[in-house]
């Protein structure tokens, strides 16, 4: 299992590292690779400074441990005291052009094992859109395209992983969502392990077909300072959730984890304003009023 | 004792804010005052793009609670099931020149009650300095200053408070100090509530003879892009340590605090590049070298 995995992971990260390169145009991805202490390692990729792509993040990761963390044993006392692997890819691209939205992905493969029993493993993952100028159509073709990727799989896994992914990216302190959403799922083992997987494959290689025409279409848009600044500010509230909220990033950071690859998602320059709000009747106060709600946006 | 402390602390932010709009000499202070549902309130301060003072909050707030958190009663059973009060004074000083380090105070006094028993009263507070650029005789006088203000109230203190400080503002994920320290207490009530309370003001009130020499002197100082640069990927570590580590903010933004007068603190712009290192030989690698330890600067 964590071969076809990893391989699947590996060639993933190679694929989105090509699309975008090719999107960009100007600047190649450099790569570490890295070994962590316990024998965990992975594969960072990074592409700063294009002229399209100002910054962004393909990383491959592969951890081990000896026990998985309360948070994971929680509510599933089965899992404690097992050593674990998990493996991982995520991405986080942050375009230049304020009209092209933020993009994230992550797919990731955890397996428990105990002596004498039998393995217990799932998937989790999902991807999330953070537009900073909303376009309706963009919204509709992301969210139309996390649907196809799961439909096949059963009917009821888009409505249920599109909430959990609107529940998962909420900043409680600004009562607000990160984004516009799309789809998140953890604990996902259904039909076994050969239909999980073709699901995380499903939805791993629709993340280019829901985000490359975005970028495409939107990259050679005009923009003034104006849409710069407000990307600058809105780019705090990613900040914001990363390092406040993101179990990923703080469980990374917790456990020593490789803090330069984890921290790749954090954007390039972000600002801060005391008390910001945007002028009535304008695409800033828009963002908030249309966007930036949990809503069903395939009726 | 309420009314005591309440009176200083307002009278202090007043000096404070008139301190940095004399120095700044270009924009003043806006001020927000709000009431919380439960009863509380404050006063928030905020200066921005100035053409010393980048951005400056200096806010006082009065919290009520029906019950002090867990963080508080965790080792202080004699605390569980009081109602407390909580006042404060914030400061964050994020100059615009390179040169000038950000400086951050905190003055808080705590009042727990229960009926038919005596009140558990305490102060906390202190300041830090984070520079960008790092000067000796800056992180030496930044100490004095500390040191005379305690000294007067037991040679223990600064010893002590030099620690707590280096101890509290460290990030784990960067193993690295916040910036070159300074004052950090907690729990004070030693001596009783008169001599506990003047050595809440003998450090309150030595806050601009530590800070405004360092910001006289620097803040006129000739920089180009690149030292402009540098002052923001070092924000980013600001950034960092506040949305990840600070007791404060996290405390704030879980209970439902005024969002923006808690992120006050996090710089006008901050940056974030993947895996820089300062080249050998520049000042930008000697603020790592020379600067960012815990060490006595005091020898």
């Amino acid at each position: 299992m964590i071969t076809q995995v990893k391989d699947y992971l590996l060639n993933l990260q190679t694929t989105l590292c090509h699309m975008f390169e090719q999107e960009d145009n100007t600047q190649y991805f450099q790569e570490d690779i890295w070994q962590h202490s316990n024998g965990g390692g992975g594969k960072t990729r990074v592409l700063e400074q294009g002229k399209i792509i100002e910054k962004a993040g393909v990383n491959f990761s592969h951890i081990l441990g000896s026990q998985l963390p309360p948070a994971a044993t929680l509510k599933r006392s089965e899992l404690l005291g097992r050593q674990f692997q998990a493996l991982g890819v995520s991405v986080v691209v942050h375009p230049r052009n304020p009209y092209v939205p933020t993009a994230h992905m992550n797919m990731r493969f955890f397996i428990a094992e105990k002596a004498g029993e039998a393995p217990v493993w799932w998937f989790g993952g999902g991807y999330d859109l953070t537009p900073y100028y909303g376009f309706e159509a963009d919204c509709i073709h992301w969210h139309q395209t996390a649907k196809a990727a799961c439909d096949p799989f059963g009917a009821e896994l888009y409505p249920l992983f599109k909430q959990q992914c609107d529940d998962y990216f909420y900043l409680p302190h600004r009562q607000e969502p990160r984004g516009i959403g799309g789809l998140f799922f953890d604990d996902f083992n259904a039909g076994g392990f050969d239909n999980a997987f073709a699901f995380l494959q499903a939805v791993g290689n629709s993340f280019s077909l829901a985000y490359q025409p975005i970028l495409t279409k939107r990259k050679t848009m005009a923009y003034t300072e104006r849409e710069k600044n407000f990307q600058q500010y809105r780019r705090g509230r990613y900040v914001e959730f990363n390092l406040v909220y993101d179990r990923g990033t703080l469980f990374g950071l917790q456990t020593h984890g490789r803090t330069e690859s984890i921290l790749m998602s954090l954007p390039p320059i972000a600002s801060w304003q005391y008390d910001y709000h945007a002028n009535t009747d304008t695409p800033e106060a828009e963002l908030s009023e249309k966007f930036l709600m949990a809503k069903d946006w395939l009726v």
